[in-house]
């Protein structure tokens, strides 16, 4: 919102900018995490908010008074919240006139009056949390969740945008075009994962990595091209007069073309590499595994070059990360 | 094996084909259901049978009786076995001479002594179980199993193979071919039912599949491609002598290739078409659903242009099959 | 139009059926060969005949006398007409009842009265002709003809259509089924030529073929993947009433989606294959070759394992198939 | 050689730095164009200099004097050369000692004593040059030379490595980032040239755009993915020593990767959108427009929303840059 607040306060003289910098400076002072909030439940795609059956399917403003708004609505898988101190809210799309009442940016603490957070599922959560092979993650782990507002008061100190619909398309790009630029980076980051785990149970199972080499550089050739259109997008980027950086919003968008695509083929190379149990997830139970009448066997029988729980862990791990709760959301973004 | 036990019959005088017939005969007459089991554990994936460490990594004779044989050993990832009345063994590869000991084939009762089957897990199984919108599945479902042979007694009356290693070969061959034929159409449907499921997804967001034409286009062109090359490896297939029918080897193995990747990319455009909650399989649980403090609100939100439960079903459909529990082994094959 | 000429005498008693088989008897008894002619010049690409400036752009009737009736437009890009005794005349596309003219099917001997037949250009066909390591191909060759039709007189025994316009899609559409497959087996013809002329360079370059292991494997598969479409498209087609086979529309249909791209991803491989020479076409001219004062040293310089003839032979055979004129038109078919 | 040639100084004092930095200022003092000759005629690739039978298919020196050394071998596929006042001739690969001799670097004028050069051919070359309506580029044109040194000899002051094999490597790694890392924004350029002609094409045709626009946005991904990579590999670069700037080799080699197959997609995608005509490259040759028997038929017929002319001459441009003389040579980078 950095840019956007300053836009207004040059167009409008809103004071949301200053108002934004107090906030930023004391966040930064107290070192906390945000969680940034952008997707509505959204209702019918088709539909603008004031056409929708139930206008809370987009997070609007219900009340006006002296010292704040009251909201309701919804902002859906919202990932971090768990693990954030404060929540900002930003418009989830751009608004015409009509559904200024949805035009609202604002930061609140989690622990908001009015505010229930419900974390969501994600594939595999219960195993990943019963089994013994993933003992290290059974703290943390992924958190996405659904933000429920139920006419939540937001005092005025604390909001950036409130009607200013002309605002919200530069807000949302303003938004996406440096996370289509970074998540380059992340998926990057995930695929680097993919090839040490896939590359793991290759040589668990007594295969030599070579034997695998061009696919194992074509999933670096993925990860690298997220991680470089990322790079280029900043490298070919500007200088926006509030000081904020704008990345090339050409490039970004290229780039979130191939995040929302080569992940995919990435995972699809990683399970080829580490085989059958990784591609289906199909493996005995650790309680099998720990079991005194035949646990002894199955670990004998997944035993290769390496240990049973070598394999298994490995296995698991491109699992996890292919078809399990690892995968990211990327065609989203 | 019916073509391979004709061959030995034919060559050898093995007098196994005669054997096969009588026993398909009566397992047609009783309409059994019969799951076949091919894959050993291997162990190190470098070394022949007689170089592993533990020479049970390979289904192996380890004792001659006047009136069978004693093997011991594995058979990992068997489809079926759980609705299955007879288990019938294959040849796992091709073995040379001095692992003749390997080169056994047979069918048995799945009660058979000193056998044990441990069920394998999948992606999401416990979920699947728990999980409310899931219900119709509570019964039945995947089963992928973990055989262990712990010096089982094979009467000869069963036995259809033991030490022809010249055969081997030949025996999976005749096993590949017609399953690379043949899972080309079984890909294909899995593929129609993710078209289903994502165009419901995008008409219960509201959003018409025309939107989705090229996408869906390009995953019945997947579809129709892997069933066509299995029509085509039979179409140009050849009568043997035995009167079986084989099929096409060059285009079979090139279904293989196909099979191993377009399901892939069709997991991908359902995803892609049903939005990020298919893609990430990350949603409210069931029970969060059924709260009587938060439930409405996760409905109400939950609900596009169709009903939150639609919704619901259509989206778990779409994970099912692209990263969940419905996620075929197809590199493998 | 076989089937559509069928279906006419059965729905309308025209007769054309009977009038066809008698010409397909004669020409079959005489052996003479026929080029088939389908695509008009079709002038601005969003009007139907009715509403083009031109009326000509879609060869119509411009007069009907008691004998016969007079043509006039033009057929382009008709393949085969320099080697045909014969040329049919088929409707370019569905036709409606306002642009019955242009609903006509006939056939013609190549020299009649009003035609001129205008040979096109095609890529790099001069060079073909004047280059000496080409000679073999100095007769013959690529041919595709513009066919302009002055006014020029149709007998009726030459009529098979004539203003029918409710069948022109099914004889456009019967037409173009099996086209759709049977091209698959002539671009995998193509595509082995491609193969075995990138290896002969490749070796002749010094090069084993198994360095190209898979690129070659990749190649087949797109081979055979066109070829085993159009053998299933037949497999799974069904007799017409009038005795034809039909057949099936949609394996035929996604056949026509790998024509028109994996020839082109198999002339990449092709010319990576074969080098820089093969892939820009850049080479000394044959005159240079042959030079007494340099051509000495070009054959130095081109000799690698093989001589420079060998090398010059084979990578303009890869040329000639991937950017020369022996490049198919796949995409319009 | 600017990185190399420093290197050199620091360890061994050779003083070619020195010598390559009077030779540059001098150069840019006269603003002359310069090519760069690496590719050797190589002869058995699979065989070292040392190894090949004729000795002259790896450029080297064949005597050292006083005041030079002599050189023998060709430079082949050189751009350029044409339009060049120098020529600045490169090791071609890492040499090993036994190779010393072809460890060579120097830099000439183009007319030196025993130095032929002779342009190759190029795809559709003699149609380019007869063909009316290219008559613009009848001057100037894609040039590619043969090299062939008859014993030249080189004078001491434009030597800057003679026998150094432990720099060869460097010399051509320092050459090959840079260039892979450039290339990207060179076929990323003719990549908007074919988006350009390929729509223009289109447009004549009478159909928007807007029908292919899918097409459109895969082809500026393809541009915008070579462009950002180089522009990725320059900004995750670091400055050398000697002042000049290394680019990142992980990300210029994965755009090799991009640049050897995005143009040819992009290629066939241009194809596509502009038609049979740009595909096969047959149309009518310029004579028979000429025609005045039925050069007016012929532009009737051509003329479709636009005049056979425009079409004509969009057109051969998607054909030039798809399958003629304008095709880059990107694989051997």
């Amino acid at each position: 919102m950095y840019i956007t607040t300053w836009e207004m306060d040059q167009d409008l003289g809103t004071g949301y900018h200053q108002r934004f910098l107090e906030w930023l400076k004391q966040a930064q002072t107290d070192d906390i995490t945000v969680a940034g909030a952008l997707t509505d439940a959204k209702g019918d795609r088709t539909k603008p908010p004031s056409q929708q059956e139930d206008k809370d399917v987009f997070l609007h403003v219900v009340e006006k008074r002296a010292g704040g708004i009251v909201v309701r609505g919804a902002k859906l898988m919202i990932c971090g919240v768990a693990a954030a101190n404060e929540i900002f809210v930003l418009p989830g799309t751009a608004y015409r006139e009509e559904d200024a009442d949805c035009a609202i940016s604002f930061v609140i603490p989690r622990d908001i009056e009015g505010l229930t957070i419900v974390e969501t599922r994600h594939p595999s959560d219960r195993r990943d949390e019963e089994d013994g092979v993933d003992n290290p993650v059974a703290e943390g782990g992924i958190t996405q969740a659904f933000l429920l507002f139920e006419d939540v008061f937001i005092p005025n100190e604390r909001i950036f945008m409130c009607g200013e619909t002309k605002y919200t398309l530069p807000a949302v790009s303003n938004f996406i075009m440096p996370y289509r630029s970074a998540i380059g980076g992340c998926v990057a980051g995930q695929g680097d994962i993919k090839i040490g785990a896939a590359v793991l149970t290759a040589r668990a199972n007594g295969l030599s990595a070579k034997v695998f080499r061009d696919k194992i550089t074509k999933m670096h050739i993925n990860n690298e091209t997220t991680y470089a259109l990322g790079i280029a997008a900043a490298a070919k980027g500007r200088k926006h007069p509030s000081g904020a950086w704008l990345c090339d919003p050409l490039i970004a968008n290229v780039n979130k073309v191939y995040v929302a695509t080569l992940p995919y083929e990435t995972s699809v190379l990683a399970q080829d590499i580490a085989g059958g149990i990784a591609e289906t997830g199909c493996m005995p139970s650790y309680k099998d595994f720990q079991s005194t009448k035949y646990g002894h066997l199955i670990k004998k029988y997944m035993t290769a070059k390496y240990s049973a729980e070598t394999r298994t862990r490995a296995a698991r791990l491109v699992e996890w990360t292919t078809i399990g709760g690892g995968v990211p959301g990327c065609r989203a973004c």
